[in-house]
């Protein structure tokens, strides 16, 4: 807790300070639109942006992590609510802080037990079709404040303004910082400066709002902002406890995958670990802060932290900086945050979206391994087609069958023996010569309930193969753990040997798995003997 | 399809038939009282029993296996169908047979699309953890029944008649063998004899109820058994396709389990081979087949199937002739069948279901590996806890969680030279030499999503251990497959090392897993080298 502060050293406080102030000229946009994504007043969006990060400060570990409202769990946030509450209302307030709280009471809680391994349960090719799907889910639904209405109704001056606003970022995000750069300045100021192309672009519009009244033309704005920090937000509905224990569960799992991704990225820049117990304690303890602060769910964001790194950001201590500014900005006089244009927000949410739209991981697996290319497609059309929420569900589902699946195809070899020497290979691939009555197969995996069967229709197949067989030798060489089930299928496969007239030997047990089969009785009942070597087999059994 | 006919021998005759009579036998109690456990009327237990077997003749693999109805299946029809209707009422029949009607299309689309690994999803402590919950149930379930009211309300004549049958039974369970094998009848048919006491006590407390009239004093009786075959049924609630989805999921995936368990085991013995696929497709088939004929969800029975075996069956032919003889039972004159006892037919699912509550496992997996006996217990809770559906889905998660886990704590082991040797070897267990400057560290286990995060810190460890390594050698001898997210886990690394002056090496690639890297960039970006073997790279590397 707080060891970076305990190591702070004077030197680090320059970078600390830019980082701060860039990041908070990024976050009012995006934690408006972000807000807007999840349903909610924009200036919710500031207030999970000033608590949050303070509290990750305190617990998380992460020096760069720039905690606070993200693209996708805002969009989950606003599908977990719909059901509930209209958007707009007290009620969808209140909710969407009771979700950020049950989330990060989740959070919290594993942390605490510590099963941060759980974060495994979603292969990258899936967390990439998630993606991929969730960025289409947000731009679809920004295309109505986009062009001010429902398709096919448009608002003209809505339509110009959001699309001159959506050309410009577009244009931005291609080639500003080569702008930049070109006019002077320095690369990494360039890109920095490219990053606050939004900020730019906001307070462009809202020039232009003030200056041609296109309120009064119908442009919708962001509306009367309440001023001042954040209020201590207890009001919970007693009522939605069960509703939104389902949703919470899932919006804790994305926040703790989302932020670490973006933070293991970072790490792996610097050296750093992560511990990933103490980063769901930190995550819990923001979105808690954001709870009590009237905010929603909120993460570690991949692009605003990418930012905060670039911009110089050494420790938290830039995050601190950020909710600081956040603050000043709320208590200053803020009328002209109300005038700023939806769609230009929208504009500003569709262009950050884009960057989500990653298809390089796609590119590579298709080449790579084509299962995990329809992992990918599939889980993007879950999102898609059954909403986010069940895109969560569908990518655990396809992550955990494509390993059932991988599992459930070891790789067997037929062992023979290289002619003159001590060395035993795969028949398949060498030259080496096996013994008539003598079966010896050496398994490529860990012998596990997900893959006993398999290896026993395997052996079922040499042993039709060879029907001459007495001896059957398992070479356990590559095999670094045996479960229970896999126990009880190597008791079976030697029961039903015995009665065959075929006797089962192991060799080249591993240290760790022989401790533990000695726990057990297949030592005793094994039909065969055990070796130390795949040649020692050979030699006592070929005569 | 049909091969066990087309490879019919005369000698397979005998032993056919007398196990198809033995299993009818034991089939028409055991078939009226898991009726019983789903909430159905006892003749439907036996209408579930002709079409099924007959169907998965057809359809399925094993030679031995005994279709119909099974406690488990009963249990889980009974909880699935309660919230939708009364147990005994018109819609309840419908149902159940709607139920058997979609677990059967399931069944048979998995099999069709070829996704019989999907069994592979239950760990089997886990599987071992479901079925003692689920025994619990039962019994628990069955005890108004024997007791002839609910507690504390008890029915004195139906106590007695109940608690005397529980208590033969049990006697016959344990020493009826025994006896049977001391007046002389030889091991096989003392066993079997055994097995037929549930048929004896029936038939038994038949005649009682008739003597003295005993349904005439309140104890209740399985009532008017409608006479003749079923017929074909075609009713259906259109308004519970939906309702009964995802019950018939559940359903599916537990008859295939619960199926391929008991004919593996038989399988084995024979050293027979099930092909998972065309299992599915048999049961599949079954289960439509019990719907048309008005019946309810149906599996292969391992207590049935076990006896079946060990009467003599050699073929499906056993199955057909008890199919048969069922039906002949319903054809001729059963005006008796209305006067079975109710608490009787209890008496004989409790004895039944105490064979479920198996406790070996557990104690081994006790000794062998506490946390597979963690996941029974919990498995088990959550079924006593949560009921039976809820307990497949927390059995799932168990297995992929501990699956997860284990993956996430993969072996890594620091590799040194055996002096004077071309041998590397685990510094921990072997005197080996390293080098200074040179980390080379081995992975027994295959790279994947579920893994990457922990090789990483493992490697980050390591790496802050050995501030002066200039060479990271990878050794991946015991690496069978790199998947996607392994393979960006790779790159990261490798990025990650050049940036800190680092240079990482693989060594012993293994050649599959080298083809598939031949179509990524992973080889081109490598800061370091690729050597055949952890020798080569040493003698490259140590100046």
């Amino acid at each position: 807790m707080l060891s970076w502060l305990r190591h702070y050293r004077r030197a680090m406080l320059p970078g600390d300070i830019s980082a701060g102030i860039v990041v908070a000229m990024m976050m009012i946009p995006q934690g408006m639109a972000y807000a807007m994504v999840a349903g909610l007043p924009p200036v919710v969006g500031i207030y999970a942006s000033i608590l949050p990060p303070l509290l990750y400060a305190l617990f998380g570990t992460s020096s760069t992590q720039s905690i606070g409202p993200m693209a996708i769990i805002s969009l989950m946030t606003a599908s977990s609510l719909a059901p509930l509450a209209a958007p707009g209302s007290a009620l969808y307030g209140v909710l969407a802080a009771q979700l950020a709280l049950l989330s990060g009471v989740v959070l919290l809680a594993c942390g605490l037990l510590r099963i941060g391994f759980l974060a495994n349960f979603f292969s990258r090719p899936v967390m990439s079709g998630f993606t991929i799907g969730s960025a289409i889910l947000i731009i679809w639904g920004q295309l109505p404040a986009l062009l001010g209405g429902k398709l096919p109704h448009v608002h003209l001056p809505s339509v110009l303004l959001g699309l001159g606003a959506l050309a410009l970022l577009m244009w931005a995000r291609q080639y500003l910082t080569g702008t930049l750069r070109r006019i002077g300045l320095p690369p990494g100021a360039a890109d920095i400066g490219a990053k606050l192309a939004p900020m730019g672009v906001v307070l462009g519009s809202l020039a232009l709002v003030t200056a041609l009244a296109l309120d009064a033309q119908g442009v919708a704005t962001t509306g009367q902002v309440a001023g001042g920090l954040p209020g201590l937000n207890l009001a919970t509905s007693s009522a939605h406890w069960q509703p939104l224990l389902q949703p919470a569960l899932l919006i804790g799992f994305m926040i703790f995958l989302i932020s670490m991704s973006g933070a293991q990225t970072l790490a792996l820049k610097r050296g750093e670990k992560l511990a990933s117990n103490a980063e769901l304690v930190g995550l819990g303890a923001a979105n808690i802060g954001s709870a009590l602060s009237g905010g929603f769910p909120v993460t570690g964001s991949i692009s605003r932290s990418a930012v905060n790194f670039a911009a110089g950001a050494n420790s938290q201590l830039a995050s601190v900086i950020t909710a600081s500014l956040l603050g000043v900005a709320l208590v200053a006089p803020n009328g002209w945050l109300a005038l700023l244009p939806l769609p230009v927000l929208a504009a500003t949410i569709i262009v950050a979206v884009l960057g989500m739209l990653d298809l390089s991981l796609l590119r590579t697996a298709w080449h790579y391994d084509r299962a995990d290319a329809a992992a990918l497609v599939a889980t993007a059309a879950g999102v898609l087609g059954l909403g986010v929420e069940a895109g969560v569900v569908v990518g655990v589902a396809l992550s955990m069958g494509s390993l059932i699946w991988r599992a459930s195809r070891p790789h067997i070899a037929v062992l023979g023996r290289i002619a003159g020497t001590e060395h035993f290979r795969n028949i398949d691939r060498y030259s080496a010569a096996t013994a008539p009555g003598l079966l010896m197969l050496r398994v490529d995996a860990g012998l596990f309930f997900g893959n006993v069967e398999a290896v026993n229709e395997r052996i079922e197949d040499e042993l039709a193969a060879h029907p001459d067989t007495r001896h059957l030798v398992l070479v356990l060489s590559a095999v670094n753990a045996i479960d229970t089930s896999a126990l009880f299928g190597l008791k079976e496969l030697n029961a039903s040997l015995c009665q065959r007239g075929v006797l089962l030997h192991l060799a080249e047990v591993k240290g760790p798995v022989m401790d533990r089969l000695k726990q057990s009785d297949l030592l005793q009942t094994l039909g065969g003997r055990l070796y130390l070597s795949a040649a020692m087999a050979w030699d006592d059994l070929v005569q």
